[in-house]
């Protein structure tokens, strides 16, 4: 076996507490390597006559890369405490693996040699609020989405939609456009609502604020906000502001204060300022995020910043009762901050969602001590990469995919935030060069697939544009000019995700194939009652696939149509048209 | 190359804050198959022309176990973040090592592919007190350390080392014959005690606490307990704590109200009782330490409970000035609990040490949040098998040391609590079979090596006993039955890590050889002063070895004999008597 391949290490995806009384526990080894194996696990301090006495349980292999196999089990221990290793077999060999090394024969003198997972401590258990498993997400820059109030428009105020976007114009979007157009979020079906920045700032993206504690007049009041945030809730649908606490803005009160009085000024620690006097070129000589110059970093590490984000962090949820916070940049601040903002705005109301922005590799902050989920880019770039831009194949995108997964806990798979552009990407049709099938079956991937989805407003209706500002276009209120066709798919969508638990967010998933030939992919996701079946073709060519299942007498529902079919031979054979897909759902 | 054996993932020893501004990065490929690996850095946002602008610097290899080379490189980032991958070579194929997986070339048309260490906050650096870099600790039982106050003997007490300890036995010892014989301590050259519990509890080895306000009375009182640490500090002494927060004793009174009142106990939130009412046969019905029914689990997420132990926490630090806590079973709480435990006594005093007992890979509570060292028992596990037990050959040993380095960050390693037994062990001379030149040997090793040594007290004076409760006997305190001799050499390897400070804590530890036929080690530490070399033949063969190093024209000192001597050739070689060691330094 290739022992250089198989890994372990506890307390992150490898193994944590799904819930206060089960374990997950995962291994990596060798791709096709291992052909089976068991858990040894038993109770740290259960000997009998100086033998550690342990039991063995069989791991399911449940996911495969181009270089590893993953596998899995999820165990739940008396004591809520396990030592454990595992003993890996195929033709050639048998192995025991341990912290402490590989064995030929598990030793049972001491446990010293074991894994540990020490105790299932309640208060460690990552935990998201339930509602989030269910939401299909919406991001609105408000500035872009509808006009309804000329009255706070800006000075310069462009006519909807009659200018490219720029770094800098302006066209009237506001809250006021959003409660206007509740009824069409709720007809798309859509149940959270994502808004990048809504408070007081100087740019149309707002991400360089001047006042945390404002609702942006050009996007209207406290007022007008409070009505959106119930009109929302009346219809179901959840409400996430921005926090971005990474800087603050150029206009921010105390950085003018540091740029008037210098050294002298009472927020001087407020900012990273490396030397006085303050320069801003040819780089700013203080932290900014990136080389932004309007937009200095703030010092989370000094109490009076602390104190003052953390009041924005509980104020808007006590105060106006949102659902969610949404964290800018979040990966730059220290994670004692986020610790102690989730302990903040969790004390006002328990089950508001945390979400960081971060688009790397994102576990140190999944834990359960900081945020419940970040922005999943790495799914983003996968299904780009397969779906809109043909840059992979099925086989290499059911590994990225499975990577992804594999990266983290479940519970937090259950929650992440699968997006497929965002106000920092070019739009998904423009991606795939206008071509409108490629995006209907990334749709329909998205929104079957796990994690809770996310639509960027207007990607419904084919809206395009390149790399932002492009793809901050106005929203297109103008049906004829709406790609209804496409409104209607994702549409259809989400209802299934309403409507088939087994469908959204509570089924276990898996890919059955992923061919690399044919490039198409067949993924299952699975409950107590249902098994669901995708096929997607991702080519332009019609082909037949036999499902690799025993489905005889079986009674299916194809999702898409509504029709129901029993099936008579051992294999179903189906007919996938190019770019198209099947979705069949057999009851248990 | 073998892919699957590359690994790297941020955030813990793979990638940290050292400092404020300097990153330590480390890569693990597979044992002899990298022959160069460059790192690929940059900051995340630095482009030109749409490439992203990168640099390249070597990486050094550092260590080798049985399956894996270990790489690494300390970097500083100008603004603190830093995006970076691997370019590795050797004579068939040079390989880029990234997050997204393995590329021929390193594509730079976006970081997202390369790992992030996103941005060093000075507040997430893992820092531990200065002061215990340089200390040498000695762990004190109390109870069986020296008798002071015959006044507050135990009732049954026995005469001092006349019976066996048994688990229910007592004779005596008390803080008033600590004080007695700190010069004793002095004498040894220790800076630093670690005291078993103290607090008010039933057995002799007062891990059932009754009462976490009070001093033990058969150990004396709150008075003797100040002069105690006052006495200490004018030596230089720090005091370090036991603090049994894991579990109570039977008879902590919450505990004995919830027996008595049951379900209508008011402390009945206080432990995790399964139900009422409460049973201690076959197993206890509620939460123990092990299956200890007379050491019930504490429940710390409970609010008071929570409280209750902080205060505590705060106490003894506030009240007596004590410098350090170990934490009991300190793997088996929640690391909400440690966070706020950490907070809690800084808060009172800056350079508090936190200790935890883990016996197991501890990087989970190393981060700079919890623990400032965990109880280094792979260190001891590994060291007692060469040395002491003849399990392991030196080749063997060296993999092992190198993966317990390899396993943490550099910071970390610099103050783990390198024991060589404890309470909880078999005395190191009863493992050795009284064969007490490995016991030298051993000693030369833990006390030349880094992090910080502990001697359990009696080690340096030839204490025997098995397991606990064996290896709890009285110290023996008259001279003619304490072996001087290993007195002797215990005192000198602490007055050469005294003295020297490249041969204690501040010198770069690196193997250069561990043979398995002959059985010997050398190994080095280096500073920019000093070259430290250490040879131990641990067999009983004389051997001469020649050393490794282009040693011509220097001047070398023999630390132990301290003769200096010039070498005349390229090469030095050296004659090792059966388990002899040299200890060599070379000034730059």
């Amino acid at each position: 076996m290739i022992k250089q391949a198989i890994y372990h290490r506890p307390k992150n995806q490898y193994a944590y507490a799904y819930d206060k009384e089960t374990l997950h526990i995962q291994l990596r080894t060798g791709r096709n390597d291992a052909e089976a194996v068991q858990l040894i696990h038993g109770d740290p301090y259960f000997w009998i006559e100086k033998s550690w006495q342990v039991q063995r349980a069989a791991m399911k292999k449940v996911a495969q890369d181009d270089l590893f196999d993953y596998w899995f089990i999820a165990i739940k221990p008396p004591f809520r405490r396990l030592r454990y290793g595992f003993e890996l077999s195929n033709k050639q060999e048998t192995i025991i693996y341990t912290e402490k090394g590989f064995y030929e024969k598990a030793p049972l003198d001491d446990t010293a040699y074991y894994f540990c997972f020490p105790f299932i401590n309640e208060m460690d258990v990552f935990e998201a609020p339930e509602w989030v498993k269910d939401t299909i997400w919406y991001q609105i820059f408000p500035e872009r989405f509808a006009n309804g109030n000329k009255d706070n428009d800006p000075e310069g105020v462009l006519e909807w939609g009659t200018a490219k976007p720029s770094s800098s114009n302006f066209f009237g979007g506001d809250l006021k456009g959003v409660i206007d157009h509740l009824d069409y979020l709720c007809d798309l079906g859509i149940s959270g609502i994502y808004f990048t920045p809504i408070f007081k700032a100087y740019s149309n993206h707002k991400y360089d604020t001047i006042d945390y504690m404002e609702i942006d007049p050009q996007f209207g009041d406290k007022k007008t906000f409070k009505r959106l945030v119930e009109e929302c809730h009346k219809r179901g649908i959840k409400v996430m502001l921005d926090a971005v606490f990474n800087h603050s803005g150029y206009f921010f009160p105390p950085f003018q204060d540091v740029l008037k009085n210098q050294e002298n000024s009472r927020y001087k620690n407020w900012f990273h300022i490396r030397e006085f006097p303050i320069v801003t070129e040819p780089y700013p000589n203080y932290d900014t995020f990136a080389f932004a110059k309007s937009m200095p970093k703030l010092n989370t590490e000094n109490h009076e910043v602390k104190e003052y984000l953390l009041e924005v962090g509980r104020y808007w949820v006590r105060e106006f009762n949102i659902d969610g916070w949404r964290l800018d940049v979040a990966n730059e601040i220290d994670h004692t901050f986020w610790r102690e903002f989730r302990k903040a705005v969790k004390e006002v109301k328990k089950d508001v969602y945390i979400l960081g922005e971060i688009w790397h590799d994102s576990m140190p902050w999944l834990h359960g001590d900081q945020f419940d989920a970040v922005m999943n880019y790495p799914f983003t770039t996968g299904a780009l990469q397969y779906f809109a831009k043909d840059e992979i194949n099925a086989e290499e995108f059911s590994h990225i995919i499975q990577k992804v997964l594999q990266s983290y806990p479940k519970n937090v798979n259950e929650v992440a935030f699968n997006l497929l552009g965002s106000h920092d990407t070019p739009r998904i049709l423009t991606i795939a060069n206008g071509e409108k099938q490629k995006i209907k079956l990334l749709l329909a991937f998205q929104l079957s697939f796990i994690g809770t989805p996310c639509i960027y407003y207007g990607d419904e209706i084919g809206l395009t544009g390149d790399q932002d500002p492009e793809c901050r276009k106005c929203m297109e209120w103008i049906e004829d000019k709406q790609d209804r066709d496409l409104y209607n798919h994702v549409q259809k969508l989400i209802s299934l995700r309403k409507n088939f638990r087994v469908f959204g967010n509570h089924g276990q998933f898996n890919f059955v194939e992923a061919n690399k030939d044919t490039n198409h992919i067949v993924y299952t996701k699975e409950n107590a009652d249902h098994l669901f079946i995708s096929a997607m073709n991702h080519s332009d060519q019609e082909i037949e696939i036999t499902l690799p299942f025993e489905l005889k007498d079986k009674t299916i529902r194809d999702l898409w149509t509504n029709e129901e079919f029993s099936v008579k031979e051992s294999n179903l054979s189906i007919t996938l048209e190019a770019y198209g897909f099947r979705f069949l759902l057999i009851q248990k």
